[in-house]
Formats: structure tokens, sequence, C-alpha cells
């Protein structure tokens, strides 16, 4: 099945546009599982057995598991194996490299690790995208407009955004490319949707930092279907830092996933 | 001390420039080698022993470990260990994320792998690179120009790569800022070192790729030192598929060394 048609089924199946991302900080572990070598696991065992009704789809940004050392690769790939295979799992890498190297990261995601789509950064152009690509059935979101203040640096002169976003729509032929456009920008975000009417989005940038899902929605939508999915990391996942952190991100879950439900709606 | 004062050193010491760029494909790997888990640990640490006295530095591709598995990332941990301590050593990784992610992957680096020097992209701005950045005595090579294709589709256009440039010295207040310009593009390097007369050069893209070390001297050197490094791999260390494959690489980093060195004289 492709990326984007399991997508769609498992967002219809839990009426979710939520995509909860386990960007587990090993330092911000509730008390009970700070320090031990498998606490990053357990935690995200208990928060995906907490939202797993809940959601679209689970992200799983590698450098919080790449900083932990070997017991983070550990769960990396463990905690993957823990989502219920009919949700899909986002490796959140942001890679990006000329095509020999890239091949040998497609790999890496898709084969040994399983992951069903991969974020990556378009910086070096379609030849180092193509290996990632090339995996028909997995998803590729290329990172088009990015969540944080040094968006500004490169992302908006000269619209580079924009010609990501063209680029993106050429690179689309096997149906598998999306971006990546950050809830902190809903203007910009407006101009990517009319730039790449038919890409699907992956946006980040909603509750921590600063964007807010009413915005994202109203900018972002496509004509006939959302075509975009939420993801929010540390509003959900840090909710608590107690022994009810599970319960806590469950809240959490819920109002943001209802939070989105009513903006589609407007 | 500084990375490129470690840097300085090491390239006095064995009167060289050449980086030895240790992606290592385990699907490469001399016959009795491969296969085995410790495969390609066994053949870094061989290189390693037959071209310390030939390089100013190393440079590991991570995605030729990543796609390895577990094997590879003990592989990847230990080949640095197993590098002199005097010879400095590049992660060759490619990250760019926000800055809450990107001090996580810093801190996996330059802590927990205890590299040297890292080379990221610029695609997220100057606040994705300042966690690196953070770490004074550590390097940071910004991609500006890379060897493939694709660098046409975006860093060519609107003269991104020298808008990265300019943005790389304003980012340089502690002196530990570089650039990777590859050596296939001899016109734009000379331009770049034209905008950055200052910074260091990390040069990709010789041999395999296509570039020569001659006119990356030409295009890419300093007014009064060499103000670039040449990274080989796969000509280098893919240079024999047999037993011996660490001569072969010897032979190879001796012939490219002494090439480097007479494109100096010029």
């Amino acid at each position: 099945m492709q990326f984007f048609e399991k997508l769609r089924n498992a967002s219809q199946r839990n009426d979710s546009l939520l995509c909860v991302g386990l960007d587990s900080d090993p330092s911000r572990l509730p008390g009970p599982l700070k320090g031990r070598p498998a606490g990053q696991l357990l935690f995200n065992r208990a928060l995906v057995e907490a939202t797993q009704d809940l959601v679209c789809a689970y992200k799983l940004n590698f450098a919080f598991y790449e900083a932990a050392g070997p017991d983070g690769l550990t769960a990396l790939s463990e905690t993957r194996r823990a989502i219920p295979a009919e949700i899909p799992v986002i490796a959140d890498a942001k890679r990006g490299d000329i095509g020999s190297t890239a091949e040998q990261y497609a790999r890496a995601i898709f084969v040994s690790l399983g992951f069903d789509a991969v974020t990556v950064s378009p910086y070096l152009g379609g030849d180092s995208l193509e290996p990632f690509l090339s995996h028909g059935d997995r998803g590729v979101y290329i990172l088009c407009l990015t969540s944080n203040a040094g968006a500004a640096d490169f992302q908006i002169p000269h619209d580079l955004y924009l010609r990501v976003a063209a680029k993106a729509r050429q690179w689309n032929s096997r149906g598998n490319c999306g971006l990546v456009v950050g809830a902190t920008h809903p203007d910009q975000m407006a101009a990517v949707r009319r730039a790449a009417p038919d890409l699907p989005f992956l946006v980040p940038g909603v509750g921590a930092q600063g964007g807010t899902a009413a915005e994202a929605i109203a900018a972002g939508r496509m004509e006939n279907e959302p075509g975009l999915i939420i993801n929010a990391s540390r509003s959900i996942i840090h909710a608590s830092m107690g022994e009810d952190f599970a319960e806590a991100a469950r809240r959490e879950a819920v109002r943001l996933r209802d939070e989105i439900r009513s903006a589609l709606q407007r």
C-alpha cells in the first residue's frame, strides 16, 4: 500500500489529523523512568498506548535517539515496532546527501528500520532525493518552510521555499511526495498551497513553537480533502513530568485533535 | 585546542592536505571481511593503519554506518577511537534541524561520539547551526556548494551558495566555521573564495566524482596558507576489492597527496 493511502486510512479510522511527535528527550523523562537504560522506550510505549486511538501517525525525530547513544538507537527501532502496524510512522531525520550516500540513508530508514515515511532536506537537489523517492510505497516529506526563525535566512529570500514546492511537484511522479510547512508562517503556508495544490503537508510548529491549528488548517487545507497532518511533540509528550505523564499526554492529544476537528468544520 | 589549529598541526606534521573519507560500504568490503559483523570496523582499522602518515584528517560519512544497523554504529564509534588522537576526525552527517533538536545532534556527535568537526546543512538558517557552533573548540563545515548535479537545482540559482558563504562569515565569531565546496565546480569555487576569503574549505568530489585536485587548489586556496583540505573516499578505500586493499589504498593516497602537493607548488 502507498504511504499516503495508509495515512488516509489511519486518519479516517481515528477521525484525526493529529501526528504525535515522539521526540522524547532523555533528560526530561518522568521521575520513575529517568536514568533507566530503557527509560526512553518505556516512556514511548506508554505514550503510544495512551494515544493510538487519537492519531493518524507518529513521528520520531532521530536526534533525540542518536543523542542517547546505543540505548537510544535500540529505543528508536523498538519504538517503531511498538506502534500498531496500521498507523504510519514518519522518520523525522531531515537527511540530505549525494546520491550514493542517500541510497544508504534510504536503506537504513525504510528497510532496516522499517519506517513508512521520511523527512529530507532539499539543499542538495533532485538527485539527492531520488534514492528516497524511488521507494514508491514510502512517503518523502521535503523540507519547504520550517517553523523556526532561521527560515528567514535562506528559505524566504528569493522565494526559495516556493521554488522547492514547485520542484517537489515535478518529483512527485510516484505520488509519494509531501512538504514540511511550519504552522508559524500561515501567510507563506497559503502561498505554498497555491504553488502546490496537490501535495500533502506535514505541519510542525503547533504547540510549544507557537503556531495554531486553526491558522494552519485555514492556510494549508486542500480543496476536497484535508491534505495536511499536524504534528505536536513537546506539548503532548512532556505535558506532565510526573507519574501521570501518559494520561496528561492523552488529555492534551484529545484537546488538540478536537481543536483540529473544529477548525476543519469552519 | 581549536579544531582548525588541530587540523593545521596535523596537516603540517604529515605535509598533507588529504582527508581520507572512510565511507565504507559494507557491500563493497574485500572478500575476507565481507559479511562479518565486525567487517566494517576491521576494514577501517586497516585503512587507518595504512594511511595515517599521509593524511591531515579523516571523514566518516554517517550514512554508511547507519545503513549497517547496530553493527554499523559500533563500527562508527570504534573507528573514531581507532584514529590517533592528533588526527582530527570529521563527522560527515549533514545534519540540520531546529534549535532544540540540533542541540541533541550536536551532543551526539561532539560529546557522545567525540568527533572534532561536523558537516551541517544551512537550509534551516542560523539558529539551526548555533547549537553546533557554540561548541567553540569543534569545527562546523556548512554545506555551500555540493559536488553533485543537483547543486544546480537550488544552490546556484539566485547565488544561494554565495549567500550561504556570506552568512557563514557572520556566524564565524568563534573562528570555527568552514564551508563544504565541491571540486566539480571550479569556477563557482573561485567565487566562494572571493566571497569568503577567510573561511577554510572542505573539498569533496575529487576522484570518483570527477573533480581534480589541481583545479580545486587553483580555485580555492587562500592567500597565505592553503585554506582547504581535499577529501577522497571511494577512489582510495575501494581501490582494490582484494586482500591487498590496504596497500592499494595507501598507493592511491600517496598518489593523491603528491598530486595535491605539486598543485600547491604552482
